[in-house]
């Protein structure tokens, strides 16, 4: 069995006896997404999202595979996170079948609650966090407007360039970020001030759930890297690029980006995504092959995800308007030069260990084109080109009472497509100085 | 009651039945460290060190202020970490005269186990690490190989600089260091390779426990930054300058860093500390002050810590002879351009919520002059300048076998000085490629 192995739970002719998962965008019964959520008046717990419900496992535990039916407990994934590959497959072709067939319905019906009235948390306590740089044309965007003659540095195209982020910070989709004051910078100032930043920022990115990991000081060889990965979310990588651009030499990004990231809640599983697994795009001529360490034709073959981005933001005039989002950009998953399972196993590559529930960051990612630029940085071309939104209103970067919506969409020929939910965050006034 | 408060527990002429405490080098009467041991086939626990002997608090958990007594059930520091600064000055307190009056010796005694046979481990699940770069002669060492007109960066007296770290990889005292692989790229190669680091350097630095903390959102003011922090250890921030000079731009430190970071076991208390604490030296004149939010009397006044810090070496060829480590510097703790209560501070103003058990580290702290330099790369210029050991060995960077020996000592005039008890690790050799 490998992270890319189609089985019966991706027939399209799959159906759930929970009417509102068949034909729905996000959930339907190919999908199978894990979370934690809180019920009415009840305590956090894990459930997997179907339809426009939420199945409450611990209800169904004795309709489960052993190995997972030990792990669901809690109020966090990490435990299912831990198990191996195989035991995460069992897991997903039992919940399949308890929700396709009539055998067990009633009892399953049982554990049904409705999303809507459900609270989404953090599906997993996250040990540590680390953010890479994987958007290359992000990469190369933001380098141009720094070093228009030699946009990357000399080792983009090596090494998966990555940093750590903060853990404690991560919130999921709907808690409100409060704008950061910190120490900014003008260009023509003596001195730096602090204060509200000028210069907030979103990053789409994609999240990647560590799986059972390694221990310290032993590697994850490259062909072993898919096995690590437990799924994926969406993440808004909020950046305060006034306090970035101060801030950050010599040793990157602090407080620009720890005061907060939003993530949506669902793990969207490495099985469930298997359909719309694609080709790694190839290097452009005469870049560098990656070193060995990093090579693998299974995961060249079937390393990138056939998944469609989309940023949106809804403003407060706008949301007062009663008006619907605007469309900031939407592009492509596989414009990403490294794999994900090249991100992991660059990560361990020095023995560093991974541990179940950590998260990765893909870093921002952006399409060659202006249609899929990942951030207002690149898409106001560093605030010197104000965006126009339909309503007659500008924004450089984010105000007040804005919105953003992250969306993903994967689609495959002969396959039915599944979303993510929702990824989004509104902005709150920085505290009084 | 503030953080510099001193009471009788700090009394010089305090002293123990337990004997071997009266005249101990680290662990007398007056200091009183919490750690995590585990005795003889026993599980980990919470203990205070007290000369030879670790007193597990589980066994006087009764005859302990209710507050902390709560807390020492676990075997993690952290819910001890969480609680009010008044609450650990009454468990320090209560220790002390448990210690030294007779009245429940009999009780006491039960819980005492010798050091020499029992396990330390972490004294926290340490959520966040944060490494700052506080040792402002560290970075005038650094900055002048790289920039001799130019060594700090313009933010560096405005900003007190800091990136975060991997949490995962800390690993307390004894714990052998793995020789990390990694892509590395000679000047005067065309292409990076993988393999092992082949400037493997040790970095002195204190760390600093987190207490009580923050809510996101919410920042720390400076007048209160000294009751969020529960203690201190030391810490070495193992570096592989190698990966470390190919991987860091634009983002900063990554593989070269997070193998592995040593701490001392021992949370030597802000209380126990308070003798020590002098005032913060003045900056050099014509250096900006700092800006109002991180700006207190208080702190300049007490925020410096009268601490000397010591680095001994000890390579497989010197234990082989039975020679004692030879000290490679000495230098005070005094040597930072931010007080830790700035550090704190920084760290939450834009609203970073900071938990119990977190861990920062100052940065590399290095005297002015070479006697005190805190890390190979000073010590060897870069590896230009190979160091003489007394046995005839020399040393650019450390050897298969080489141990490095973090040590430090608070002494004041009229009190009984303490000591941090052992920082210590040995290399070993890289995994095979």
């Amino acid at each position: 069995m490998s992270a890319f192995t189609i089985d019966e739970t991706h027939d399209p002719a799959l159906t759930s006896w929970v009417e509102s998962a068949n034909g729905h965008a996000d959930f339907p019964i190919q999908n199978l997404p894990l979370g934690i959520f809180a019920p009415p008046g009840g305590s956090p717990r894990i459930g997997v999202a179907i339809g426009d419900q939420i199945l409450d496992l611990g209800v169904v535990a004795r309709l489960l595979p052993d190995a997972a039916a030990r792990t669901i407990g809690g109020a966090t994934l990490n435990p299912l996170m831990a198990l191996p590959q195989a035991d995460r497959v069992a897991l997903r072709r039992a919940l399949s079948r308890l929700l396709t067939g009539e055998a067990h319905r009633r009892e399953v019906e049982d554990g049904l609650f409705v999303a809507a009235d459900c609270a989404l948390h953090l599906p997993a306590a996250i040990g540590d966090y680390t953010d890479f740089y994987a958007g290359i044309h992000h990469a190369l965007n933001i380098g141009k407007q720094f070093r228009p003659d030699n946009p990357l540095l000399p080792n983009y195209k090596w090494v998966p360039i990555g940093y750590h982020g903060r853990a404690s910070s991560i919130r999921a989709s709907g808690m409100p970020v409060v704008r950061p004051n910190g120490q900014r910078k003008a260009p023509d100032a003596d001195v730096p001030s602090y204060g509200p930043s000028r210069r907030l920022d979103y990053e789409l990115e994609l999240g990647v759930w560590v799986g059972p990991g390694n221990a310290l000081g032993t590697p994850i060889p490259i062909a072993q890297a898919a096995e690590h990965i437990a799924g994926f979310c969406l993440l808004n990588d909020w950046s305060a690029r006034d306090l970035q651009a101060w801030e950050y030499q010599p040793l990157g990004p602090f407080l620009a980006k720890n005061f907060q990231t939003t993530i949506s809640p669902w793990v969207i599983t490495a099985e469930a995504l298997a359909p719309f697994r694609i080709a790694q795009p190839p290097r452009p001529e005469g870049d560098p092959a990656p070193l060995p360490y990093l090579l693998d034709a299974a995961d060249q073959a079937k390393g990138a995800l056939g998944l469609s981005l989309e940023v949106s933001l809804l403003t407060a005039t706008m949301r007062e308007a009663g008006a619907a989002p605007f469309a900031l950009s939407k592009g492509s998953a596989a414009n990403m030069y490294w794999t994900v399972a090249q991100l992991v196993s660059h990560h361990a590559s020095n023995g560093c260990n991974l541990a179940p529930g950590d998260l990765l960051g893909t870093g921002t990612i952006s399409t060659p084109d202006a249609s899929g630029m990942g951030s207002l940085m690149e898409l106001s071309r560093n605030g010197q080109q104000p965006l126009a939104l339909p309503n007659g209103e500008t924004r450089t970067f984010l105000e007040d009472g804005d919105e953003i919506i992250l969306s993903a969409r994967a689609e495959a020929a002969g396959a039915v497509s599944i979303g993510f939910g929702d990824c989004r965050a509104r902005i709150l006034p920085a505290p009084a100085v």
